[in-house]
């Protein structure tokens, strides 16, 4: 597998599937492990930073041996393929401006990303689309268990795993969840959203995670701390309650809409398909805020003209980086508008 | 000819021939005069005004004998007449809302108007599509000798014809021709013409006269004095030195949008079509807007999805009183503009 073959595929975490995939987009586990005989990021040489690199490397090879795992120095790697990989989720927008020796190893389905050296040594990070979080524990849990056989991760009979930053330490495990919360937005109940998940100590994040805003009514919902509490007593928490509660949320505002503002609403998904269909100029922001409308639109059975794997194929290649990989060649801004508007104005007629 | 019938055609004035046409939507002269036998309006009893209401409908009804013309009593006329009749620009705005006896007389096609006392006793007003102010003028001025026959217009031998306003005293004329100058509206070089025009001592108002701002990048220049100029010199200056010049101006801004920022100009003219094919409820004015990108996208031959003639369609027909008028019964604003983006959507895939 090569980084180009990426650019073609829209990945596991976009198929559309899993449960409330009306409202939930992907689900995504990862946990933070860091190595007892190195010194955290935070102090460690460059010496030992390339030593962890090389440890770590070696250690996924030998787990993911014959899976075709793609092992990307991200160090060394170009700009372009750097963001190519955080809009695909398969890395940290931190790990890819970071400095110094650095990577990722990415399952064939990048359904699996390892990342090495970020904040700590190790994360090991499980996407699916939809509400699948109990298939990504799994698959992080057994990888986590055969790296753990090989290797001593730091481990603290009291804090359990210590990590570099003190709201990772116990199991180290974040769940994700990204949701698509387009009638919240509208209705302005977001709001609502916004509390609860203060209530129940979650974040609520923008599309790339931390310190990114909302773009296309996407957002992420994480758990904040891990402390003091079961691995599967967070996921449980997620699939069971919080995001069924939040997907019910945007289902009955999507109802409510549909019954007091048809009209407004329709005019609202009918526009987005329109500006979409006939654009010759378009930005990745705006792009993303029209497919939200139009993926609401489809979800409300109220616009047939695409169906969601398609939507999510432009989703995904109108973003710069994959703009410009697929491409082949690097674009000014301006130059990715007008090929993103023509490679829409494709799509929709397709 | 009754009103109704009006509402299915879309008149001479908006037929989308005549020089310039790609510039100039229609040309209008207007001749005010009064009666010599009368006060002004603006001292006129009740009873003075009915009697030169009166007498004026007689007259014109034995000068338009067998042509079929209609006569509207303003006065007594239904609201939504009154808007439709603005709406077909063969009416002010003052006119429509005055009180008191007043009235209007219609020729089949629409060509000429006579309005009965709105700020004079009458106006003469002929309409063309396009730069055709000859044609316009000898309709006018036709109409005029024909009533001057039977009736004594106040005239002064110094001053010329005495008029209400102090602007129109002299041949009491008055020229205006509609331009629609989207490019020098996007290249911001408007403002040229509005100097231009106040050098010249022309008026450059909106598409419904005086005291209305300009919608659709649609302007009427007019000339704003009469005094000690003929008539000839008058239109002769504004077919072949005024309009040509704000025409040249308009095509050459065109020319330099295509030849610089082709990508930019395209994404206006077609986001402004999918919005119009796609829009599930629309306001008037923002049609008027999106129909003038869409205009000048025709005339650059940027989009030939819809001709000339149906855009004209559109561009009256829905507007509010035609809006209700075809619909046969009144609608509240919320109601006309799902019905204005239905009719559209349907006028953009016929």
């Amino acid at each position: 597998m090569t980084l180009s073959e990426l650019t073609h595929s829209t990945g596991e975490w976009l198929r559309g599937v899993g449960s409330y995939s009306d409202v939930v987009i992907s689900s995504r586990i990862r946990l933070a492990r860091n190595l007892a005989s190195m010194p955290f990021l935070s102090t460690a040489t460059v010496e030992e930073r390339t030593n962890i690199y090389q440890t770590l490397a070696k250690a996924i090879g030998e787990v993911s041996n014959g899976s075709n795992a793609l092992l990307i120095d991200i160090e060394n790697a170009e700009a372009i393929d750097r963001h190519l990989l955080v809009e695909r989720h398969l890395i940290s927008r931190q790990h890819a401006v970071a400095e110094g020796s650095r990577g990722v190893s990415i399952s064939p389905t990048e359904t699996l990303a390892l990342m090495i050296n970020e904040e700590d040594h190790l994360r090991i990070q499980a996407l699916r689309s939809g509400l699948q979080l109990e298939d990504a524990w799994s698959e992080v849990n057994e990888v986590d268990d055969k790296i753990g056989k090989n290797l001593t991760y730091a481990f603290d009979q009291q804090f359990g795993f210590l990590t570099v930053c003190p709201t990772n330490v116990g199991t180290g495990i974040r769940v994700s969840v990204m949701v698509h919360l387009p009638a919240l937005k509208l209705t302005k109940e977001i709001e609502r959203v916004d509390r609860a998940a203060r209530d129940m100590r979650l974040a609520v994040r923008g599309m790339y995670g931390e310190g990114t805003e909302a773009v296309g009514d996407l957002y992420q919902i994480s758990n904040q701390t891990t402390l003091g509490r079961h691995e599967e007593e967070i996921i449980d928490d997620f699939s069971g309650k919080i995001i069924p509660r939040i997907a019910e949320y945007e289902l009955t505002a999507r109802d409510s809409l549909a019954k007091h503002r048809g009209a407004q609403v329709d005019d609202k998904i009918w526009r987005a398909y329109g500006a979409l269909a006939n654009a010759r100029c378009i930005s990745s922001e705006e792009t993303l805020n029209l497919l939200s409308a139009i993926r609401m639109g489809i979800h409300m059975g109220r616009l047939d003209l695409i169906d969601i794997p398609k939507l999510n194929e432009i989703f995904l290649f109108t973003q710069p980086a994959h703009m410009q990989k697929r491409h082949g060649a690097p674009l000014t801004g301006e130059e990715r508008a007008v090929k993103r508007a023509d490679y829409i104005r494709k799509q929709m007629v397709a």
